[in-house]
């Protein structure tokens, strides 16, 4: 009897943890959503103490939601740099890339300040792949050799999570950004 | 008697606007500051009321304050256009215009809902330079004809701030930014 008990509490719990970052992601995609405990508790129908409970707190969840999403987006990113050329990886995976950080760019503005250690390997993840892209296209020849792959990598970064941010719905200017930096970067 | 009490007072609502303004202008230039009437009038040396009293508000005395920065700014890039070719001003400005966000960044960031008419009408007016300078170097066969110039202006608007944001003490990024932009708007 209290074997069953303790089954359906832990069945609760799993339950409940699925919940809470089902809705945790679906708030991260909301731009007009703020990244609470009660936000998260709300769209979720629990408590806000069975939100926490269920992760240990708000910066195990958020870590856990926001690596949900980033994970497919650096699988894709190696799975490119496998597929085809790294300057054709690059160049798809940038487009890829502006479209999912302007789906959720206004929430991963509320994200600093917070411990997400899976989140922090995932991103690190991505700019080494990212990294290999650039170190594959030089020796291909098709980026410049004149800037170091860092300072060009940082360089993409930055610039396209700018795009991203600025243009959420049109496309137009994402694809002028994509061209003049992939022909910026070709060797002169 | 009156009248020179009068004077006086004058003397005062004048020194203490120009005190207002200069504390405005220091906290713009100050990456740490947060930008409210409270920390202007502290570091003005006046009490949070004259500050409200010497402007008619926030707002004016922010307006005020951006738009006695972003004035020569305006200026310079109207002079570049007018002494070298469209495209070497371009070139010679945004190195500029990044080394001015980069020491401006993280005040800008707090303008958001602030009403700031003069400085609204100075950044469509600088808008409008970046634009002749991008029409000119198209004339001149130095820019792509195949994307429009205000989409090539957005492009290097949102860009050139956020390479500013990144690297507020390293040149290099800036550098590599310039070059690639530049390189990449190039007709193929």
């Amino acid at each position: 009897m209290s074997t069953a008990v303790g089954g359906g509490r832990r069945a609760d719990a799993v339950r409940n943890r699925q919940l809470a970052l089902d809705a945790a992601i679906a708030l991260l995609s909301d731009p007009g959503a703020t990244l609470t405990v009660e936000a998260i508790a709300r769209r979720a129908g629990l408590g806000a103490g069975t939100v926490v409970r269920a992760f240990g707190g708000k910066d195990a969840l958020v870590d856990a939601a926001v690596s949900t999403l980033l994970e497919p987006v650096v699988t894709r990113a190696r799975d490119l740099l496998a597929q085809t050329s790294p300057e054709r990886a690059l160049r798809v995976f940038l487009a890829e890339l502006i479209a999912f950080q302007s789906a959720h760019h206004s929430i991963s503005e509320q994200l600093g300040g917070l411990d997400l250690p899976a989140t922090t390997t995932l991103r690190a993840e991505l700019v080494r792949v990212v990294e290999d892209m650039i170190a594959g296209a030089r020796r291909d020849g098709a980026v410049r050799t004149d800037l170091e792959p860092d300072v060009i990598a940082v360089l993409i970064g930055e610039s396209a999570f700018a795009i991203a941010r600025s243009s959420p719905a049109s496309g137009e200017l994402a694809a002028a950004y994509i061209t003049v930096m992939m022909d910026g970067l070709r060797p002169r």
